[in-house]
């Protein structure tokens, strides 16, 4: 077999089923390698933004990697800030790059560019395969990088040559790698920290949000009375009744300080001192309390679920912890806000539904007022790239064919990566997407002032304006093959939010929020 | 004044009159600072690539650099692909890249990433600037690195709080750099070359394109014989009508070497040795004639003009080189096809048109068609990289307000940077946007083949397929503002293409070649 050949068979053989592919001219033999393949299920984006993001919501719901399949260094360089995203994910993806074939690259042809230069920045693990015998080893290893607890970035590029000449034998998968646990004197000092008397905190992300380690940590919190506090953005976020609640810590700076206050004991799991998003004028950008004392129980590469278990043992914590009761807001009327969206939302979202977050200011609401809904997981952006929402629900859907995927997404940011609705299409994905339609970046209309940009004048606002044209996002869905209906008022979102959810395919509901 | 508003007044005091933007939070100072500017334009692309694609169109028909407002290192990646793109183009580009407060950076926020580290890989120049006092002078700096003959991509990157901070006055511009000119030498190599009496080319690219500096290749043309060729694609292309017609070379290197065979002196100007797109198993990427004697006359940094008229006038050429003869192709009937198209588009196109051409395979009867049209620009994309056609157009309106651009673009690569409607409509920008719609990345088909992938199967080919679901053109351009029309036959697309051509403002054709 080929060099391609070879490593589509080791991919599949170290666990990955799946390829989200926007190929060209050089990854053709991986296309007839795929093709040849009797279970690597391949998926095609027309943008590669829609490509990474949806590795990226795959890995978060599956617990394990997609290839991609990119076109040289402006292929990947397309989908970097998913790839970026993703990484602050912690979530897996093995990125396969095209390359010129090796005595080509020297001729500086027009798609010639620094591929390791660029991947670089937005990997965890890089690697150019030197051969074709070499390429399927490389493929494992790039599996194995990728698999490091919770997950990593690898970028392995595949010169043409090496992926059409003969190759010999796929490559053995290698083991996935061990998960560091939390060593003795940490679980020691957390318990300090935590029977210190002083008002404290679990302060949580990363995999610590999920069930399991919620769990652990509402039993901690029974034992001590400490808060649980998680990160603004969360990777995935298993809540809802009948799981054990978090507090999350407000987006702005001054809200996430007022949050802190009077905090004197700081533990960490999965998670690392909160910072502020941006930067502001003389404001301050570390929020925690100054006097707080910090201490480190797990950081996001160790064991979440075993330290969280091992501290409430040690703490002699109950089984018992506090979990979230059930409830359901009152249902909304009248023109269409925020509160109507979630009212609706959190009404009628069905159990094991994967929210995915990227709705902005327009989806602030939705939040918390889905806390007591049916359990969800909720999937966040994690590296503030906007356009990963619709991408990510793509991935999402692919990893769990069975649970409702439902898409909360802000127009703004569902515009740098649109051409996601074709492939929920072309897939069947059972993803309604709500676009939250407010014809503008609002979120930078705050910020204009946030730093210090006063009395804007109507060129500034021009550029964070998206109403002149109103994009009509029923024409833009269908244009895609997604049946789309427009909505004004509350009864009328929440009856077409209830009509898509009864549909198994991809739906999309816009709300109009324009008043 | 603060950096923001000092870089901003610098950047327009160099010449830079419009700032292609999709700024974020940590941009907001450098939109308040383009409000504030009297006579700056900012004009929104709803996603990077557009931003950059604008830009490259702007600077290959304006001939200095527009600036590109960018939000930090996932934001500057979505636009690396047509940076790539404009970077083989050697046009012109200011990138100003937000980023993080100084003070901010080490705290690892969502968005930082090393962003000199992924800019270097697609720009000639990177800085990043030290201080507010400093930005404007950075600016400075980058708008004279940008203007290195014929242009040169410049990203400078502006954290916040140098944007933000006091920062005195704008920096005086810097002198537009000298355009290097060819050496005597060159010139008389040139003519032992051409007067050897062996089969010989003139072999053009970049600057040597333009309808002065082909007018002097015509001449030589005239005194010496030499045929004149030009690379597959070129950055700017005049061409028509008359003016001195010049062969292309074919894009597949079978063909390119069959057009260059037989050629024994090559005098190179604005261009360098030919090499093969791709690579191709046993087959070569070199493909000059092997016993051909390589002269440069002039590189691609090197002032063709004047090169060419030096050249012309120390052969003694006459001053009347052949001009391209009018000629209009007979109009077509019936189902439409790459001819059909063709045919009406050399019949309607008016004089001085842009067209820009991302046609890929459906398009490849336009070129030829339209060598005796009224005279136009012809724009190509010189990285490869698909995505960049509706942004030039978006970028090439802009620059030449009372000049109709058109875009020929193929379906699947428009999809790539589909948001560039938007632009179009808000700006009421005068392009004409045609979709030759073969619901197919169609290059790739052949490429499968070429590759040696012989009997790819159905996963292989539904990975190149676009026709599931299909797209509706009309619908997608209309959800964004610009009114559209589906053509089927040759009569319906030659009468929808005049209407469009007929009305001041963006419209779209869609021709339907699926049959």
């Amino acid at each position: 077999m080929n060099g391609a050949e070879a490593l589509i068979h080791t991919l599949y053989d170290a666990g990955v089923e799946i390829c989200f592919a926007n190929p060209g001219t050089s990854e053709m033999q991986l296309v007839a390698a795929i093709d040849k393949h009797p279970d690597m299920r391949g998926v095609l984006g027309l943008f590669e933004g829609v490509v990474t993001g949806a590795a990226d919501g795959y890995a978060r719901i599956a617990g394990k990697p997609a290839a991609t399949l990119l076109h040289l260094g402006p292929g990947m360089a397309n989908g970097l800030a998913n790839i970026h995203n993703a990484r602050r994910a912690r979530a897996a993806m093995v990125n396969i790059v095209g390359d010129h074939a090796r005595d080509h690259r020297a001729l500086n042809a027009p798609l010639t560019s620094d591929i390791e230069g660029a991947a670089r920045p937005f990997s965890d693990w890089v690697k150019t395969s030197a051969s074709p015998e070499t390429l399927a080893a490389d493929g494992a290893e790039a599996c194995r990088a990728a698999m490091r607890y919770p997950g990593a970035i690898a970028t392995l590029i595949a010169p043409a040559d090496c992926a059409w000449d003969e190759a010999g034998a796929p490559a053995a998968p290698l083991a996935r790698p061990d998960i560091p646990k939390a060593d003795d004197a940490a679980i020691d000092d957390a318990v300090k920290a935590l029977k210190s008397g002083a008002p404290a905190a679990l302060f949580l992300g990363g995999m610590a949000m999920m069930e399991d380690a919620l769990f652990q940590a509402g039993r901690i919190a029974a034992a001590t009375g400490a808060r649980l506090i998680c990160e603004t953005f969360t990777t995935r976020w298993q809540r809802g009744r009948g799981r054990v609640a978090v507090e999350r810590l407000p987006y702005f700076g001054e809200m996430a300080a007022d949050t802190l206050a009077g905090l004197k004991e700081l533990v960490f799991v999965g998670a690392s001192e909160p910072v502020a998003f941006f930067a502001y004028p003389g404001k301050p950008s570390r929020l925690w309390p100054e006097d707080a004392r910090l201490t480190t129980l797990a950081g996001a590469r160790i064991d979440a679920l075993d330290a969280l278990t091992r501290l409430a043992d040690a703490l002699g914590a109950p089984q018992t912890p506090v979990l979230q009761e059930a409830f359901t807001p009152p249902p909304a009327s009248g023109p269409l806000d925020p509160m109507g969206v979630a009212a609706a939302l959190s009404e009628l979202t069905p159990k094991d539904a994967i929210i995915v977050d990227e709705a902005v200011t327009a989806g602030l609401a939705a939040f918390p007022m889905m806390a007591g809904a049916e359990p969800h997981d909720w999937l966040m952006l994690m590296g503030g790239a906007i356009g990963e929402g619709l991408p990510m629900g793509i991935g999402a859907a692919l990893a769990a064919p069975d649970r409702k995927v439902i898409c909360l997404q802000a127009d703004g940011s569902a515009m740098y990566t649109v051409q996601s609705l074709w492939t929920m299409a072309r897939e069947k994905l059972d993803v309604t997407t709500i676009i939250l339609n407010n014809a503008s970046y609002a979120i930078l209309n705050i910020e204009l002032t946030r730093v210090g940009a006063q009395n804007p004048g109507p060129k500034a606002l021009s550029l964070l304006d998206l109403s002149n044209p109103m994009i009509d996002w029923c024409a833009m869905s269908e244009s895609m093959g997604v049946p789309a209906v427009r909505t004004k008022t509350a009864e009328e979102f929440r009856s077409a939010l209830k009509e898509a959810l009864a549909v198994k395919g991809p739906r999309l509901v816009e709300a109009d929020m324009r008043g």
